[in-house]
């Protein structure tokens, strides 16, 4: 059934996974999900990266990263992402695709600046200063691993230019209920007012 | 450092993975993984799956798929998948790259048919009746979920034929422990004679 006009306005898996996310929160690691990337090579990439909420009034999804990783560059090349959301005490899985914006030092929209900051000043003191560390993924220089350097942040200094913010804008969801052995396709169209507009049926598991 | 010929043989992340296995082991969902493909129109795909022993004798990771599913047909156009697998107890973090290779019905290899047997045998006969069901990613046709209906298999009853055995088989290790903050970036190369050599090499998290 498709759900456009005022309807589209609501994501109908955004519910779905509100409570995925309320009914697991008694787990640290229910806010983890794994995001798949086209790495190099056109080989896939696969990681653990940590839910940073929606951006306000979307469901566009925000993940923290540092600019310095793969990811980044990889996204530059191909900007799909699909996100694998497995929650261990609903046995409830989301796979939620769609295209990846980059929001970093050099963003000129003011909106997606003021996003960045505000998902800065949302981390905790200890987040923001793994930004400071050694590049991610080039050799240690030193057996001094990063955790043992001592770095210091201003609690008030906005954020530092290795400060990335992604947000995924989800045009497919795919949702299964292992317990109910139930599984839901959503997907994603564009009217031509440029609404979205989100069909859903029913398939089999 | 290089670890070839006879050191080779054994693959030197092997150990932190059959050590993680076995940490997280009183946790169910410690066996599932997220296996990223390049799925159709060139984006990522992702999805949790079982993980269903090494190979004998081997560093290739086993996964049993219905050979109906979607990631079968990306696979035959990527032979690539990258393994995302997050310890949640241990907060250590495997990200297992290398080639897949789909073992079905109308595998001519009589070893490789073997092991596809040896794997179903291995399942449930409540897995087993899975691959009894309609079609996976097909919409519903009745209102009546696969888990209501009643199918019936022998105990004794070889793989049917939507059974398929995937063999990953590793070239790329990124090793990450979040107790220690500590990573390492193993990657492997095929020496003159077919051998497996294996690098390692600490890198910034």
């Amino acid at each position: 059934m498709p759900l456009c006009a005022a309807a589209a306005m609501a994501a109908p898996w955004k519910p779905l996974l509100l409570n995925a996310i309320q009914t697991n929160s008694n787990l640290k690691h229910s806010s983890f999900f794994q995001l798949a990337t086209i790495g190099s090579h056109g080989r896939p990439a696969n990681r653990t990266v940590v839910f940073r909420g929606f951006e306000n009034g979307s469901d566009r999804i925000q993940i923290n990263t540092d600019c310095r990783t793969s990811k980044v560059e990889e996204i530059k090349h191909c900007s799909f992402g699909e996100i694998c959301w497995y929650f261990t005490d609903s046995w409830e899985q989301f796979r939620i695709n769609g295209r990846v914006d980059i929001i970093d030092e050099s963003e000129p929209d003011p909106l997606k600046r003021q996003l960045r900051e505000k998902s800065w000043f949302a981390s905790s003191l200890k987040s923001r200063l793994q930004y400071l560390g050694p590049c991610p993924g080039l050799p240690c220089i030193s057996d001094e691993t990063s955790s043992n350097r001592e770095y210091s942040i201003d609690q008030s200094s906005g954020p530092v230019s290795a400060f990335c913010l992604l947000l995924l804008d989800p045009d497919q969801v795919d949702y299964l209920n292992l317990k109910s052995n139930e599984r839901i396709s959503f997907t994603c169209k564009q009217d031509g007012d440029g609404n979205k507009c989100w069909t859903s049926k029913k398939i089999n598991p």
